[in-house]
C-alpha cells in the first residue's frame, strides 16, 4: 500500500445513513484523501483459500471510507467529486462468492484467485494466470452521498444518490457528479478495483486496498438526476476485440447468453478453467448494449480483448 | 454513391427464408460486392419530409441483398464473413419513425433529417445539425443466413443466425462468424449506417446506400451459438465522455433513464430540440453495461463524446 501523503481518514461503514455522524466537515473545493479497505472489509488476505468465501461476514463487505459532511451543500444541489488519485495496495482478490454474479446459478460453488498488483511505472499490472497479464486500470467502485430517505440503506445496490454504481471509468482524472440528498451530502467512497470489465460479470473486480484523493464541490442547484460520470482518457480501451452476442427479447438473458458463449471461448481456447475463464471476463471484458430498438430482440455483445482470444476462428 | 469496381449484385429481399432462390452461388472464399440500398428501400429521399414517414410501407423496410449460396456450407459451420469494404452515398437519413425506438412513449411524432455524407479524404463526415459534425463510421447493419425454421421470418429482429445485429463495429475491417443454419448457408447483407452508436436508441443510424465487398468462407464444423464479431481499430471510439446513468432493477429502464437524461442534458447545453438531441444519441452515443451483479439494482451508462456537452458541470 502505497503511504498516504498527509492527513486521510480510514473510519469506514456498512451502510448508508443520513443520520451517521460525519468523520469530517469540509468545504466545498476542499481535497480529502482515505484509505479505503478492499471490499472483504480485511476478511480476506493473499493467502486465503475458497472455503473462507463460504464464512465471510456479508454484512461488512463493501465497507466505504466517510460520511464526509460537506459545507453548505443541500438537496436539490450537485456534489462533484474529482478524482485525484488511487494509490492500489500490492494484492488483490476475485471471487466467485454463491449466489453472487451474473452467472450464478452456472456457478454454485466458490473461487477465490489472489493476485500481486504492480503499480511500479512500467510494471507487471496483475497476473490473474501463469499466462494472462492485465494492465492497471484503477477505479472507484463505490462513491455516494447519504439518501434522504430515514434508515440504514445496504451498501451493495448502487442508487440515484451513486454508491455501488461500479463504472469502470472512475479512475484519477474522471469526475463524478452527485445529487445531494441531504445538508452536507454526506459522502463516502470505497471498494477500489485495479481492474474491472463493464458488467462486472462474475461480481468481483480485482479488489484491492487503495490511498484515494478527491476533491469534492458543491454545485449549487444543479443536482442530476442520477450520477453522471465524466470519462478521462486513461479509461478508454484501445484494444480490438472479440464480441460475442445474446440476442434476444431480455436484456438481462442477453448479457448471460453472450458471457456464456464467452466463458465457453476462453475455456476452448486457452484450455484455462471454466471458473477462470469468468473471472477474465469480469476483469477484461466488456459488456455492451449493440442495439434495444430492433423489436422484439436486442442485442448485448462482451467484447473480449481479442489478444485473449489470437487466431480464433482460425480461418 | 460510389462506383461498383466490377460485378455486383443489387437484388433485394425483405424477409429470411430458407426457401429463396439464391441470387448467385459462389466458393468458399470468394469476394462479393453489393449494392446494398437504404434501409427506407427508395421511399425516402433527400427531399423528404416527415410526414412520409407516417405512410412508409414498413413491410419493405430494411431490405437486403442476396441470398448468397456458399458451396459446402452445411448446418454446424461457420460463415466467416470478412468485411472488406463499405463505399458511403453522398447522403444518408435519421428517423423518429412512431412507435419504433427505446423512447417510442416519449417521441410519439414522426420526425426526419437527412444529411449530407462526406467521404472524401479529410472530408467533412455527417453534418447532422449547423453545428454538430459526426465523423463517419461506417457499418453493415444487418449480416445474416436463412434460419432453418420453414417459412418468412422478418428482417427486422436479429436472431442466432444474425440478421439486423446493428453492431455498430462491423464496418471495414471486421470479421463476422455466423452460424450456418441451412445447405448453402444463404447469406444476405443490407442496411448500412454512416454512423451509429451503441443502442442505436432513436432506432435508426445515418441510413446510407452503400457499395459493400465482402469475402465469405467456410469454417467446417465451427458453428458459433450465436454470432460472433471481431473488431478493427476503426471501430474504436478514442472520445471522452459524459456518461448518464440509469439505476435499478431493469436494464431496459435503466438504458431508458440513461438516454432520457442525456437528452435533456443536451437540450439544456446545446439548445437543440429534444428530437435532435434524440438522434444525436442514436449517432453519436454508446449504451454500456456497467455492472449487472449489484443486487437488486444495474447500471446502465450512456456515454456521450465529451466535445458535445463541453464545460458541463460547469464548476
Amino acid at each position: 500500500m502505497p503511504t498516504p501523503r498527509g492527513p486521510h481518514h480510514r473510519r469506514s461503514h456498512a451502510v448508508w445513513d443520513a443520520s451517521l455522524e460525519p468523520l469530517s466537515v469540509v468545504a466545498s473545493g476542499d481535497e480529502v484523501e482515505v484509505v479505503a479497505q478492499e471490499a472483504s472489509g480485511g476478511q480476506l488476505r493473499p493467502d486465503s483459500t475458497a472455503d473462507e468465501l463460504l464464512s465471510l461476514d456479508m454484512a461488512s463487505l463493501n465497507p466505504v471510507v466517510g460520511p464526509f459532511a460537506v459545507e453548505g451543500a443541500r438537496p436539490g444541489d450537485a456534489l462533484v467529486v474529482d478524482v485525484l488519485s488511487v494509490g492500489l495496495d500490492t494484492w488483490g482478490w476475485t471471487a466467485l462468492i454463491p449466489g453472487f454474479g451474473l452467472l450464478a446459478d452456472d456457478f454454485p460453488e466458490p473461487y477465490l484467485r489472489t493476485s500481486a498488483v504492480d503499480s511500479t511505472p512500467g510494471g507487471g499490472g496483475v497476473q490473474l494466470l501463469p499466462d494472462v497479464v492485465l494492465p492497471l486500470s484503477p477505479m472507484v467502485g463505490t462513491l455516494g452521498v447519504a439518501p434522504p430517505e430515514p434508515g440504514p440503506h445496504p451498501v451493495i445496490p448502487p442508487t440515484r444518490w451513486g454508491g455501488n454504481l461500479d463504472v469502470r471509468d472512475v479512475g484519477p482524472g474522471a469526475r463524478v457528479v452527485l445529487p445531494v440528498g441531504v445538508e452536507g451530502a454526506l459522502f463516502s467512497l470505497g471498494d477500489v478495483h485495479a481492474v474491472m470489465g463493464d458488467g462486472e460479470v462474475c461480481g468481483t473486480g480485482v479488489e484491492t486496498s487503495a490511498v484515494v484523493r478527491v476533491r469534492l464541490t458543491v454545485a449549487p442547484g444543479r443536482a442530476p438526476r442520477s450520477p453522471v460520470v465524466i470519462t478521462d482518457r486513461q479509461s478508454l480501451r484501445l484494444e480490438t476485440t472479440v464480441a460475442t452476442t445474446g440476442v434476444g427479447p431480455d436484456l438481462m438473458e442477453g448479457a448471460r447468453d453472450a458471457v456464456r458463449q464467452a466463458v465457453d471461448l476462453l475455456v476452448e481456447e486457452r484450455g484455462v478453467s471454466r471458473e477462470d475463464a469468468y473471472l477474465l471476463l469480469s476483469l477484461a471484458a466488456d459488456l455492451r448494449v449493440s442495439e434495444v430498438v430492433d423489436a422484439p430482440s436486442w442485442v448485448v455483445t462482451c467484447h473480449v480483448p481479442r489478444r485473449l482470444l489470437a487466431g480464433w476462428p482460425h480461418v
